[in-house]
C-alpha cells in the first residue's frame, strides 16, 4: 500500500483515527449517531461569540490579524490564569501555554518527551487520539487498567516499580481523570493523592487531560490533579494540566492550553513555534473578550441543563431496552456513556449491525493500547438531538439482537 | 540548566527561533526594526475579513463553531485549488490539505518522514524554522548551496549520487525557490527544470515552500515547481507544495495549506488529527468567502505596490550609505533582502552595535545548517515603515562604523 515511498519504515506508517472512520455514515439523514465526540452546536452562543470578534477586531485590528506571541495573546492568558484560579489552580504566566486546542498540547509534549521505543503509560481505555499520537511517535505503551473510579493506581505503582528496576522510566503517563473519555468515569480522590505521591516518587511527568471537567452535573467537579498539587507539592514539577473551550464555548475555535512546570511549557513554546507558530490571534481575544465579559458561566450552565437531561434520557433507554443485560456506570458529567451487553463479546462486530439499523456507536477497541476485541463501546449522548435518543437505542436493541447469539437474544 | 527532567536526552533539548529572541528589543518605541518576517499591518483588510466572517457566520453558525474536517472545510478547499489552478498547478482533491498556517505543513511532513538520525537536504541558507523544526526532530542535516539564482543544482546533483552511493536516501530536501528566506532569491527556470528532473531521478521529496510567491515586483511570478511538473511528469509523485494566506491576506487567520501526492498528504492528514485535528472552520470559511468574492487580487496589488517601494528605498538606502563596501541582489518580490558590508565577517558580532543604535536585523547564521559566523545579514522590508527606512540605514551604517576594523571604518 506504500509503493510510492518505499523509504518510509514501518514505525511511521500511521493509523486513522478509528472515530473519523465513522464520519462517512453520517452524510446518511437517517443515522442517528452516538459516535463522534461532539459538542452539541444547537447549544452555541453565535450571537455572544459573533458580537466578542467583531468588538476586538475593530478596537485591535492589527493585534487580531497579525502574528502573535507563541505563549498566547496576554489577554487570554490572564483570563485563563483567572479560570485556572477559579477553578482551584495558581498557575504564573511562564507555566501557561495557549494551543490551538487541547490536543495541540499533547502533541507537544509528545515531540518534546518521547523517542521511538520511549515508554508511556496510558489508562485503559483512554482517548483514541492520545494512542495515535503516541504510536505515530512510535512510543512503547503500556496500558493501566482503569474502572469506574478511574486508574487503577495500585497496578499502576506495580508497574513503575517494575519499570524502575528494569532501569526503565516511562516519560509520560496519560489520564483523564474527571468525567473521561472513553468512560465518563472520575477518578475518586483518594486515587488522585495517590497518584500524585506515585509520580512525584518516580518522577514521571503526569498528563492531565481535562476538556470535559467544567460540563459536571451534580455540583462543582472534583479538584484537578494539578490544583491538588497543593498537597501534595512534591508532585508539582511533574504535572501538566491540559484544558480546552473546546467543550464550553465551542470546539471550532480551537483554542485550548496547557498548564505546567516551567521548564515544560518552555520545550512546548519550541514545539509551538515549528508548528502553528501561534494559535490565531484573533479567536483568542475573541475568547478573551467573552470571559472578561463573564459570559462563561451561564453558556456552561446552558450546556449542564442539557447534557444531564440527555444522559438521562440515554440511561433511562439503555436500562429499558436492555434490562439487566446491559452495564454502565452513570456518568456524573462529560459527554460519553462506556456500556457493555451481555451477549455482544466483541462491539466492532455489533457495529455493522448497527450500521445497517442507522445507529452509530464507536467500538471499544479503538481505546486500548493493547488490540484485541472488546466487548465495551462508547456512547456520546451530548451531541445526540434529545427526541432521537430513545430511538437510536432501540435501533441498538436490534442490532445486539441480530449479533448476539440465539441463545443471547 | 535541565536538571529537573534528566531523563530528556540531549536530541530533545530544543533550539529557540534565532528572530523570536530579538523581540525583546521590539518594546523600544526608539527602536527600528529589519527583523522580523511581519507583513505590514497597515495594509491588512480588516474591515474586508471582518466584514466576511460576520457573513459566515451569520449563515453557517454551526459549521463555523463545530469541529471540521481534518482535510479542511470543502468551501475553502475549492477556493484554494481555484487559486492554485489561476497559478498553473491543478490539484485534485485529495491532494490538498488546508494547515494551521504553512508551517505547520512542514512540520506535518517532517513528523510523517523523517525520524531521529534522517538524512534531510536544505538549500543553504534557509529559513530558520526549517532548520529549527529538522533539529527537533534529530535530523541529519545537509546543506546545499545556493547563490542569487537558488539551489546550485550541480552541488546538489554531487550530493544526491555521494548520498546514493553510500545507501543513504534523504527524506525531504527543502527550498524556498521563490522570493526566498531569507536570501530574496529566485530560482531561475533552467535550474527549475534541472530540480524536478533530480528528484524525479533520485526519488526524493522534494518541499516547494512558497509563501511569498504572490508578492511579485515585476508582474508574474515564475511558474511553482509543482506546476511545472507538467512538463517534467515523472517529478509529480515526488513535490510537496507548501503555500499561505499569511502574506497576502493576514498572517492571523494562520491559513495555509499543502498540495502533493495523495500518499503523503494522506499522512500529513493523520499527523493533523493528532495535533490540532483541523484549522479553525470559521476562519477557514472567512477566508473562502473573501476569495469567492474576488477581494484577494486587489489586496495582493496594494501590498506589491507598497512592498515594491520599501524595497526601492530600502536598496537606494543602503547604496547611498554603504557605497561599493555592500553586496546585495535586488529580490523581485517578497519581503528580504540578504545584504553582507565589507569589513564585516560576522553578523551577529555586529548585532549588539545596531541595538546600541536602535536598528535591528537577523544575522546570517541563524539561516545555515552549519553553525558558524556569517558575514551576511537579512533586512526585511516589508513590516517597516517607509519614512523610516532611510534613518534605520543610517544607524546601521553607524553600527558598521563601530563594528568594523578600523582600516574599514
Amino acid at each position: 500500500m506504500n509503493t510510492a515511498y518505499p523509504f518510509v519504515p514501518a514505525l511511521r506508517e500511521p493509523e486513522g483515527s478509528p472515530i473519523r472512520e465513522l464520519f462517512k455514515y453520517l452524510s446518511d439523514p437517517q443515522m442517528i449517531s452516538f459516535a463522534g465526540g461532539y459538542p452539541s452546536a444547537a447549544l452555541f452562543d453565535a450571537p455572544g461569540i459573533g458580537a466578542a470578534s467583531a468588538q476586538v477586531l475593530a478596537q485591535r485590528p492589527a493585534e487580531c490579524l497579525q502574528y502573535g506571541a507563541t505563549e498566547g495573546a496576554p489577554a487570554l492568558r490572564r483570563a485563563l490564569t483567572a479560570l485556572m484560579a477559579e477553578r482551584g489552580a495558581t498557575v504564573a504566566p511562564e507555566e501557561l501555554l495557549v494551543t490551538t486546542g487541547s490536543q495541540q498540547g499533547f502533541d507537544f509534549l509528545v515531540k518534546a518527551l518521547v523517542e521511538p521505543g520511549s515508554l508511556v503509560l496510558v489508562e485503559e481505555p483512554t482517548y483514541s487520539a492520545t494512542l495515535q499520537a503516541l504510536r505515530l511517535a512510535g512510543a512503547a505503551l503500556r496500558g493501566i487498567p482503569a474502572d469506574h473510579e478511574g486508574i487503577d493506581v495500585e497496578a499502576l505503582e506495580a508497574v513503575l516499580e517494575a519499570a524502575a528496576a528494569a532501569g526503565e522510566r516511562p516519560r509520560l503517563l496519560y489520564v483523564v481523570p474527571t468525567f473521561a473519555n472513553p468512560t465518563g468515569a472520575t477518578l475518586s480522590l483518594p486515587r488522585r493523592l495517590r497518584l500524585l505521591e506515585l509520580v512525584a516518587r518516580h518522577q514521571v511527568v503526569l498528563v492531565e487531560d481535562d476538556p470535559y471537567g467544567a460540563l459536571s452535573f451534580d455540583g462543582a467537579p472534583p479538584p484537578s490533579l494539578l490544583s491538588l498539587c497543593a498537597q501534595v507539592p512534591a508532585a508539582r514539577p511533574w504535572v501538566v494540566h491540559l484544558a480546552s473551550l473546546s467543550k464550553t464555548l465551542a470546539p471550532g475555535l480551537r483554542l485550548g492550553w496547557l498548564a505546567g512546570p516551567a521548564e515544560i511549557v518552555r520545550r512546548a513554546v519550541i514545539a509551538k513555534q515549528v508548528s502553528d507558530l501561534c494559535t490565531p490571534p484573533w479567536l483568542q481575544l475573541t475568547a478573551a473578550q467573552y470571559l472578561d465579559d463573564g459570559r462563561l458561566p451561564a453558556q456552561v450552565a446552558r450546556e449542564v441543563a442539557a447534557y444531564r437531561d440527555k444522559r438521562d434520557r440515554l440511561a433511562d433507554a439503555l436500562r429499558q431496552a436492555f434490562g439487566a443485560r446491559i452495564r454502565f456506570a452513570l456518568p456524573a458529567g462529560g459527554m460519553f456513556l462506556w456500556a457493555a451487553v451481555d451477549g455482544i463479546e466483541d462491539a466492532a462486530a455489533l457495529l455493522p449491525h448497527a450500521i445497517a439499523e442507522k445507529v452509530l456507536f464507536v467500538p471499544g477497541a479503538g481505546f486500548y493500547a493493547e488490540r484485541r476485541p472488546r466487548a465495551a463501546f462508547r456512547l456520546s449522548f451530548a451531541g445526540a438531538d434529545p427526541a432521537q435518543i430513545g430511538e437510536g437505542v432501540a435501533r441498538l436493541a436490534r442490532a445486539v439482537a441480530q449479533a448476539a447469539p440465539p441463545h443471547m437474544r
